[in-house]
């Protein structure tokens, strides 16, 4: 029907056109006790308002990733409703913390398009900004995902072009490899000086995590069909292969890849309680697809870490630890991301890269 | 025993009876969130609350079916535990927003009762009405159920009446097939001559919509076990064959009506996301039972459009359209209600017919 | 990992020990939805804003076992992650109401130590305080568990103890049987004068119930498996035999205990409308483990009547009731606790004995 939204395919991009989403969405406390029921989360910060005001926040933040999960749903509709694949994320800052009473809305923008050699389809790339109800960026990120061309629909041999639509001229973004560590930001007022490691939960300091250190998480979440889509309504993310068993060929449920996103990063507060806070994501990949009943659970190794000079961020105590979040199916005490063929590990779910605030 | 409550039988009600229905109950913005978290609602006027002060409203309303829902629940435990149908709605009116921090109550009064021909059961007509802290009127609607008499519990052959009850006389309240367009409450405040048509997701305002087309949703839900029971918790309704697999003879909870009346409201989004508010129900029919693993889609049918009289209502820019929405068990694309016998599709779930407000 | 926490064992607990738990735990009016969504309750004081203050509370409290499932669920990385089992609660009193925006803190002092003759486990006594963000103790309690030593980890026989750890004293506590009804706390301001019974649900005032009546609260609810998971997590409860089916032989996830405990406070509505408030619970039993697909009911039987001296509690109109509240696995009408042996009945679930305050 003419009124509703088929979503866009790949023809209907191009480099430069600027999408704006819809749906604004305010954030409640609502959603920080709503998150806490999906996720095994137990960072100080964002439980507890008195531990927020301890380090220096004038308002109670909300996780880091309920407000990524919210503005990345916003796009769904009109930039990956007809994926093939999520093909990865990039340069993603989180540039104020997000408080109850706000809302977030995404603008996108198409930074780049290669059509693939099949015809078939094409890669995507965007610059996605959500801003808050005063117009300040609140998280900016690029993405590129897989999209169907709008003849090639259906699981048939490749129809013909009916409207003979050339392929885009190629043009690829360049994008950095991790956020670099100087341009992170640190909310304003942030003062780890007088840091309540007893409230936290452990003692480490950013100092007492060594590059190339891998942490196993030792905790498993055994995944429910309603909890997924809980999430995934929450954040108002469309996408049908979450919600409706009809939509796929083995009619099971596939989990919205940002719920194991969430849940790896909650397991991972055993061992990186003091890391309170995302700054950034420097790249993500769900590597394999994640189905009610399966358990997960995940590891960490510590990619880099810094002391945040205090003259240019303004902040106290603070360091940048960055990381690689990986959740597995199953545990995996060896903590192996890939096989000896290079390719990620049979149980490998998600391989993340991120830079998290924690006391220096 | 004694102190527990049986509900009422047919033989309690006297047309002219007043019940003050127990448990006020306070809506947050807790109930916002899980409202999000159980329907895939993206209407942007519940959704943002920029987007309500954009409209002219003082405050951020939730969705009129929270309200709908709460005030309906208390009604359960007097009038429908002993119920073996819910008949029909009609003459439903949302007077105000319900807004976090509003309490509501509700009061019923019996206003028709017509005993069945067997002997065992009867319908009962109330009239119900929901009131706020400030004791205004916030909700009220006509509704019909079909309620076993006292003596014809049990499956077993009739027994007798011990009681002798004779039949009460037949009262038939009139009610209206629709509330006429110009009873239609606009919320105070509420003014779409600015309105942010890119926010809210969709182009179409009311003239754009043709009495007599029908729109395919598209989407469907898989229902799950816990959610329609999380869902009809939170409104305190307490209706055993939701929660109880031991209430019913074939060990399945049947889904909350209202539960999917939500759903078919939260999915007609795609095609009517301009729909902002519910103004009142004309009619409902819950025309077949649903259960988890169901996948349910929707479609609307325009009814009637009409804009409301700006100087009347103090409403600028604002019309009323009004829709049957229709819930199914599995696609329909042909979007037929009812077969050549007259009967309902065998799919069809629900079947409501209410009024929506919208951009003229 | 060094990083991680393995939990206590027995050897790590020493009689005068105090332990501040990590995690600090801000209420909001999420956790009332929430609770509302996973149980059926319907008290009208935690209902009704309006309500509560028509009682006299200057804000709206949440129900006592939200900041009682908060408040425990901080003790478990620390107290009972090794534990075999929970053996028991004492003394526990609810100081003051918990309100949105309270922020939750819990310490422990071990009080008692008790090796197992078979050397591998002990039993350790703690008490347990919740305090708030100004320091005021809200809910206390004692609590024992039986905990591994950490030799003893593991199925196979036992091995040697390579520290050659001694046991250690043994010392008992001494713990009330029940908390004296004069040493219960009143919140500040409850009058139950004018208290709206109308609106509560029920007629029954503290001097309807008689000491050895029984109640039969008849509803029963199905448990589902993401609803126990979504409580356990919304209280930061980690142990892991409720998440995770590989952390069990039987691949079930036990349900967390205090979901028992909810879920049977809330059937007890039908027939104890008027028992408001939680003020101490006197002893716990959680007799049986339960799974997702059993179906609970509850019955509870007086234990004891007492009219508050209002000069002493400032309390008007305020009585306590002390019950037993008696969770089952299917529906017991004889509403039996024991059998003739003595031992709980097989479908006993929890045995629970409890304060509330009610109208006098």
């Amino acid at each position: 029907m003419s009124k509703t939204n088929p979503g866009n395919f790949f023809e209907d991009f191009q480099v430069g056109q600027v999408i704006e989403h819809a749906t604004p969405r305010t954030v409640t406390e609502g959603d920080r006790a709503a998150y806490g029921s999906l996720y095994p989360t137990r960072f100080a910060l964002p439980s507890s308002a008195a531990f927020a005001a301890s380090v220096g926040l004038e308002q109670h933040p909300v996780e880091e990733l309920i407000g990524f999960h919210i503005a990345f749903g916003k796009t769904v509709p009109d930039v990956s409703l007809n994926a093939v694949a999520n093909l990865g994320y990039a340069e993603c800052r989180f540039h104020q913390p997000v408080v109850p009473g706000d809302t977030l809305s995404t603008r996108s923008e198409v930074i780049g398009l290669k059509q693939n050699s099949n015809g078939r389809s094409g890669v995507v790339y965007v610059r996605s900004t959500a801003t808050n109800q005063r117009g300040e960026v609140v998280i900016d990120w690029a993405r590129w995902v897989m999209v169907h061309k709008r003849v090639s629909t259906g699981s048939g041999p490749l129809r013909s072009d009916p409207e003979g639509t050339a392929a885009p001229e190629t043009v690829i973004p360049e994008l950095a490899k991790a956020v670099d560590a100087k341009n992170l930001i640190v909310p304003k007022g942030l003062d780890f000086s007088s840091y309540d490691f007893t409230a936290a939960g452990e003692p480490h300091r950013l100092a007492d995590y060594e590059v190339g250190e891998k942490i196993d998480h030792v905790d498993g979440v055994t995944l429910t069909a309603s909890e997924h889509q809980q999430a995934t309504r929450l954040w108002q993310n469309t996408a049908k292969v979450h919600f409706n068993v009809e939509a796929r060929p083995d009619g099971r449920n596939l989990v919205y890849g940002g719920h194991i996103i969430s849940l790896a990063r909650a397991l991972s507060f055993n061992g990186l309680a003091n890391a309170q806070l995302v700054a950034a994501i420097n790249a993500g990949a769900h590597t394999s697809p994640a189905f009610a009943g399966d358990t997960v659970y995940a590891w960490s190794e510590v990619l880099d870490r810094t002391v945040l000079d205090s003259g240019e961020t303004d902040a106290a105590g603070v360091g940048a630890l960055r990381l690689r979040l990986v959740a597995t199916k199953g545990r995996d005490e060896s903590m192996t991301l890939r096989g000896e063929d290079g390719k990620y590990a049979p149980g490998v779910l998600l391989d993340l890269d991120y830079w998290t605030l924690i006391p220096a």
